[in-house]
């Protein structure tokens, strides 16, 4: 096996830049090699600590030394970083969302369509063991023919109102995760959608036309259907429970608690509540998320999640916006 | 307090008639004056085994010491036996449902409008104590104000066919008590459906025009909703969580092992399916329903499921079957 | 299969006798044909309510078409009851102990060697879904041999001093019910035991002279043992739970709530408390204990729970004390 | 706060000293500075990975830049080793045990106890977020006073012979952490111990003269007590449960399986065995136990787990030996 180091160019030194540096860092078989952030002290401060150089995109481009760039900068600088990662034959893992707008999405793919470095758009709860385990479990059989796929996926918290403008709205920026595990674990692609929507936790989020609790649900040709049910807002934590229900059986997933503990006493038998959010919750799927990068850049295996799982989830989130505004079911273009 | 017997007329002495006989009997405040079935031997049976005559209906009516009639008979005879006990005085506890036909319904509710004796219709779950302390909690604000409400429902295996040929199919004879209990969750009219439903378990279904597999949405002026997922089939046993999710949290409940025995081995950590099905499940409901009725023949309560209850479930069971037919979201009259 | 209907003399109004009335009445083959408790207003009040007499013993032990005793009344009456119960012919169901002094019970069972009527001694746990199935997978090899047992029996809170002072102290009145689970899974006879005690909980107990807190280590002459945990308060509820582990794993029960009810807030996730206390939490393990003790009745199955099974149990009760005195292993007689 | 660097000095690259070593590795604040392990090629292998020298143990003493030593090696160096290290004004964190001889434990507290530089003996499990929430719950008041603890404590399968030969057997080796558990949550030093013990699991422990299933109960002054409950081997894999039981409830934690993955068929639900062992199970607890070391180093806190705490466990399981031996309740010196 290759012991080659990968050097990795990161891009965006927020909040999941910097779970994704920690990975990176400690990882046997990667180290980052630069980072680029023009906005703010994050940027700098990362760098410092990591002992690397801060630069900016053009100059990151033109090291040759750099094997692959992650890319967790704004989402509007997502695609035309893709184009030039996977055109100057780098690897590229990038954050959700590729683009807000499908048109951009399309015409990026088919503008890489030719490039041979792979892309991995980094919809992190694939990796999650909870969820692949469930995978692997139906992929094996263990549940018989999958009929009816459920994923419940509340946060914790709306974000502000500043994030929530620049999010593309509830589909494209929160459903869009659970659309991608609906399309992962149905095996089979939608073909029609319904939605139904409201926003109930502020009116802020109603007066910015945006949606906070919705149910989505996908069907098949086969028949069989996945239910997506949403919120902006859990008080008890980040809720994320899927389940696949099959000819022989159910396989599900249950919230994470902080610990085991529980404490029993006259008023009620109490347990830890769960993760608050995706960065404690989904610690191991990032984690071996980055791990199944650097097979794909060793080019051992292909990436778990392509371009194309980017695009056929935003092409969901579409119709689901469809669907509500004319009120009824649409079918997958 | 009044420590009357009260005397019972039970028409149907199937299977869910024999549950209800149980439990009029070991009350001490009811006894079963006299049984009625046309059909076969169970009703023979039945009046042997609690030493009561077995009539037919005439003679049930004509007798002037029964206070209340159970029905428990074939679907199509519930709206004439509801007429003919709440118009003759006596007091109604009829299963679900008062007919399949909504203009029946609405036909029998007009002509005993004027009626004093009380009619219980028998949507068991909601004495379920599990979901009676789940919509108690609600209640006390437990958990805020009500935002979603979220029904999984699926029977162990679906009926025979000559049962789906009489059912009325889905949603009006399976649906129809998760219709009630989002009803009773929500605290709030439901104004359109949206539903999605497939025939995937058996080709048989499918013959006949059936659904097993089924996802209702439910929305409210306010914008709160409810999802309903149904199945005809659960390999490991009956399927019945409900939950709703509020403001300050969530309130949920859990299925039913036959007991809390774990095993613990090499091979995973066992435990045991839930109860097999609502004659399992429910027995405890079953039998705080009939005291609860105890409490209506007493004048101290008023009933917990109403005629206009049992007319509302079936009016968005119409509902979503004129959604699947125009693939669209249909106001609910 | 005979269908004949035993009749039951029932000796003791009192909580327990309450609810083995009510299974015996609500059983299709049993009856209570009389009652007798001297003391108070309980027995008339059972009596009228059941519509059968309330006599004295002498008339209960005259009355011919008595099938059967059932002892629920002071534990001093329990060995005249049973001596003249069996010597007369009938069946009878003991409620433990069988009497506090192991020099009573050694000569009762002596004297009523050559009796063919049988004598349950009412073990209720035995009968309790969770451990029965538990005893039933040991039995059944799930686990291999059985290395290890433990039992954790904590009671909600501490009887009255007067009911203390009547009871034997700790081992003989709450742990000879673990001590007799201890031998039904261990499945060999523990040829040693060693205790350790305290009275912690309140002052009364500990001028008493008795214990509230102890831990009885049980071992057998293959090495196997069972550890049991006792106190007499637990403020959240009947604390109830069993272990087995063997070389194949391990066989546990667990608590059983009131209900599923799950509610998840900011400040944790909160269940249902234990059922409160051996009324609720033992109901179906009494209905269950009965319906035994009609096949017992009907001469088809021997009785599951003995007089020897009392006697053994008693003897590691007296074991145990014998241990604390001395500070050290005891061996079993 | 300080950013100074703290230079390691590693004795040991077995399993334990491969944890640690990434645990230095990956803290921001520490790194290793050299590798000391005489025997075959690990020690080689380690350092390789890690970049740094592998030296003799005099050329680790004699490196000036060295701030503290992690002591991973065999138990009979531990001694020496951390006399050297204090002795020479090193921070030492060392393994347990101290030693398997309680004299030779004692003369090394006597010689070192005018050291400035602190001593962490690493009992893992105090480090555990669930074990440390459960033992900040009882500080906080959570169960009012505590009244008893149980520690379940079992391996997945015994270890090699030629590791229990060295191990000093099973309490001074395995339950000497269940030991020190016991003390942490009780709160109160035991004033007496008494065990029972038994070679159930293979023939080999028992011709050994060794254990492999044992009991020890420990009880304080006031009456409160500890029940430790231990086997070689859980089939399931690594049982690490424990409770505190006090006026006014119970403090417990349970199992942590692999993922929170449900199986549900009709043959049961099935979830995830228990992680496998400690490596896996204490992940956390090891990495949390190195950020509470950095806290040492720089001074800011004393170390939660001390060379006495190391001794005294010690002495509780030679207490536990000599009750063994003698077959009674051991004064604790």
């Amino acid at each position: 096996m290759t012991s080659k180091v990968h050097r990795i160019a990161l891009f965006g030194a927020g909040r999941i830049g910097q779970v994704h540096a920690a990975n990176i860092a400690a990882h046997p078989r990667t180290e980052i090699a630069l980072v680029v952030d023009p906005f703010g002290d994050a940027g700098a401060a990362l760098a410092a600590r990591l002992g690397v150089p801060l630069v900016d995109a053009d100059a990151a481009f033109a090291d040759d030394t750099i094997d692959a760039i992650v890319i967790c900068s704004a989402t509007e600088t997502h695609a035309d970083l893709i184009e030039r990662g996977l055109t100057s034959g780098r690897a590229v893992f990038c954050e959700k969302p590729i683009d807000l707008s499908l048109a951009r999405v399309e015409a990026l793919l088919d503008s890489v369509a030719d490039c041979d470095a792979p892309l991995l758009v980094a919809f992190n709860r694939r990796f999650d063991p909870a969820v692949a385990a469930l995978e692997a479990g139906i992929r094996a059989g263990d549940i018989g023919d999958v009929e009816l796929v459920t994923v419940m996926s509340k946060d914790p918290a709306p974000p502000t109102l500043a994030y929530l403008e620049g999010s593309g709205g509830l589909f494209r920026d929160m459903t869009i995760h659970d659309l991608d595990i609906a399309r992962f674990l149905l095996g089979e692609e939608p073909t029609s959608v319904v939605a139904t929507a409201a926003a109930i936790t502020s009116p802020d989020i109603r007066a910015a036309g945006d949606f906070d609790t919705a149910c989505i649900t996908l069907q098949c040709a086969s028949g069989r259907m996945a239910v997506i049910t949403n919120s902006r807002r859990a008080a008890f934590g980040y809720d994320q429970r899927m389940e696949a229900h099959g000819s022989l059986g159910t396989l599900r997933t249950e919230n994470v608690p902080a610990s085991t503990l529980v404490l029993e006493r006259a008023d009620g038998v109490r347990r830890e509540n769960p993760m608050h959010f995706f960065i404690e919750r989904y610690a191991d799927a990032y984690r071996l998320e980055w791990a199944h990068f650097v097979e794909v850049l060793d080019g051992t295996v292909p990436p778990r999640a392509t371009g194309e799982d980017g695009r056929l989830a935003l092409v969901l989130a579409e119709a689901a916006y469809a669907s509500l505004k004319g009120g009824r079911r649409v079918a997958v273009p």
